[in-house]
């Protein structure tokens, strides 16, 4: 891909340095390219005169040779001329005709800048499986590429189930709810490195929920399916996807609040994995169990991830949640004394709790949980 | 825009909900729909048998009155059916042909979730200027919107000046080097919520820097100048820069480390912001100057960006750069005993340095710095 398309996607081999870099020796201020030796007893009381020998130019091979007694002209960035083996910064020369006076000693090598300091040819520089940042852009263009090779996006079908479930903009009838997780967990894709697309809303009936998996299996690479959260429906939905396999269902039920009902699954290679209806849960449960999924299958080295998180103080006592590992969802709050972490409601108010997290902190399960003022670590959304 | 395609993109007026939510009295479990008051008596050994009187189907209005002694079976999520006042879990009942035996009593709204408790009709949810995250389109498809009215993207464009610089798929000559900051300010840009228009490499020629700032300064809200590092060309920029006025160059040189050389100026409305020539200068300045005035021409509201500090423990010392505000790269490392910033170097190292940074420490100008092992500030990059 062309460099710029490339933010964001995961690179698909080494990059390594094709040159050294600098490729030259080069002036890391602006001044004069001088022999050392020669301003040995210059002093501010005391210059010492070189003859002006001409000028480096950027861009372009530094072709006057600094002869004994001699300086030339060198801009920061400047590739040092033949001969000489220091530069001595502007601000300590004064210049009048022919004449360079010099009024302090350089150290052989002061202000030049190696060739290969900074990277050595061969030398790997971005790793496969990085995904791109900005930076990253710069430094393959440094490299001298244009385009880079980065993996296809995987696809991921993401389809809602639940006879309460209508699409966004249908009137909303009595007992129906709108179907919040399919652009919820399309943004949480896209942001984690996949393609969403978007198979629909499918009624709690096992023909028509086998036949979306049918769907979802054929042209995608993961299908996401956020349940709803009847009794019988839950059935329908796991039914069809232990009929997915081999292996199909292998986790039914986990100790995580929230998501006990999540089903991980998969179609042969294809992973299928079964969200619970609450949005608050599916998003919770796509960061635990398929956000690593789906980046092992973007090709992403898990130690090239940015760093998401921070330590905080609770505002409230979090106590675990019995034999559940319990997800809190906070806000974060930068006060005078430091960060705190304000945990959000942990029941029903769904909205509220979405739009003001920055954060989830995991209460393990089983133990005293954390007590007010106790720093916590706060996984950043 | 549709919904998915609005990630990241900033809100462009307050969003509110249109009805409570949720819009009904519904069920937190699955079990009984009851009147907690023929409950009063039950307990594990003293059941109180209930007449089963029908169910609620999901998505479908509760049209089974709950008369007294009577009971309704309920999923979770369904709606309260009239006469009832709480929900008896099904664990704790016994269906046997048409009765229901209870084996505890329930308070009055026991598992029942009362309409608007997570948001009441006309309150405000997301707040104009809020950059869309994912759980942020599951809040408005909750609102009813499939569509969502966003600002456009701020229009930037980008060059390089310099003589020495060349585009990375010619051939490198002697004394040049490669664009590295066009596709990594374009990156940083696209990154920050603005669109990227690249104008190519200028060569150090007040004509022509002229004429490429004529065209920056057409069709784009924006405009990034970076520079080349060579003392005339620096001239040449600066004094293209102040002729794009009024006002012109507003700021000319800073106390910053890397960095010394920004130029912060603009024609009319439009930003016009000289960046360094290195690549890392470039990036660092882009972040302090340039990302929030795009942030702003975005239409973002600041208190919306999330969450990007962290704290951590310095490898090696800090001390201040002079009278220079310094910002460090660091590395991080999470260790046993917590998580440490380590410095990379300062100097020319460029594309090492930009390559392995998770972010910057901002050392305070004139003052102690830090000290080694000493708890800084970390802004993720």
């Amino acid at each position: 891909m062309p460099l710029i398309a490339a933010l964001g996607r995961v690179l698909a081999a080494d990059v390594a340095a094709s040159t050294d870099l600098p490729p030259f020796e080069r002036s890391a201020v602006d001044g004069w390219a001088v022999r050392a030796a020669d301003l040995a007893d210059a002093a501010a009381d005391h210059p010492v005169v070189l003859r002006r020998l001409g000028e480096v130019y950027m861009g372009a091979q530094a072709r006057v040779e600094v002869a004994l007694g001699g300086a030339v002209r060198i801009p920061t960035g400047g590739e040092i001329p033949p001969g000489a083996d220091a530069v001595l910064m502007q601000e300590y020369a004064d210049v009048g005709g022919e004449g360079v006076a010099a009024r302090r000693a350089v150290r052989v090598g002061e202000n030049v800048v190696e060739r290969g300091i900074d990277v050595r040819e061969g030398q790997v520089i971005l790793r496969r499986g990085r995904r791109l940042r900005a930076a990253d852009l710069g430094i393959l263009a440094g490299m001298g590429m244009a385009e880079v090779g980065v993996f296809f996006l995987p696809r991921v079908a993401i389809m809602a189930t639940g006879d309460e479930v209508v699409s966004p903009d249908a009137p909303l009838g009595p007992g129906q709810v709108r179907d919040m997780n399919s652009p919820a967990l399309a943004g949480a894709v896209l942001a984690a490195g996949g393609s969403p697309v978007l198979l629909g809303i499918v009624p709690d009936d096992r023909q028509a929920v086998d036949t979306a998996l049918g769907r979802a299996l054929a042209g995608h690479e993961m299908v996401l399916v956020s349940g709803g959260s009847s009794v019988g429906e839950r059935d329908v939905v796991a039914d069809a996807m232990s009929a997915v396999g081999p292996p199909g269902i292998v986790v039914h039920g986990i100790a995580v609040r929230p998501g006990k009902p999540t089903v991980l699954a998969a179609a042969g290679e294809i992973p299928v994995i079964g969200l619970p209806g609450n949005p608050v849960s599916a998003l919770v449960i796509f960061d635990i169990f398929a956000r690593p999924v789906l980046e092992a299958l973007a090709g992403m080295d898990a130690a090239s991830r940015t760093w998401d998180r921070v330590r905080a103080r609770a505002e409230t006592a979090l106590p675990a949640a019995g034999a559940r590992e319990d997800h809190r969802r906070v806000r974060l709050e930068a006060r005078s004394d430091g960060l705190w972490a304000v945990p959000l409601p942990a029941g029903s108010q769904i909205l509220t709790s979405l739009a003001q997290a920055d954060g989830i902190v995991v209460v393990p399960p089983a133990g005293p949980g954390f007590a007010r003022g106790e720093e916590v670590e706060v996984r950043l959304l």
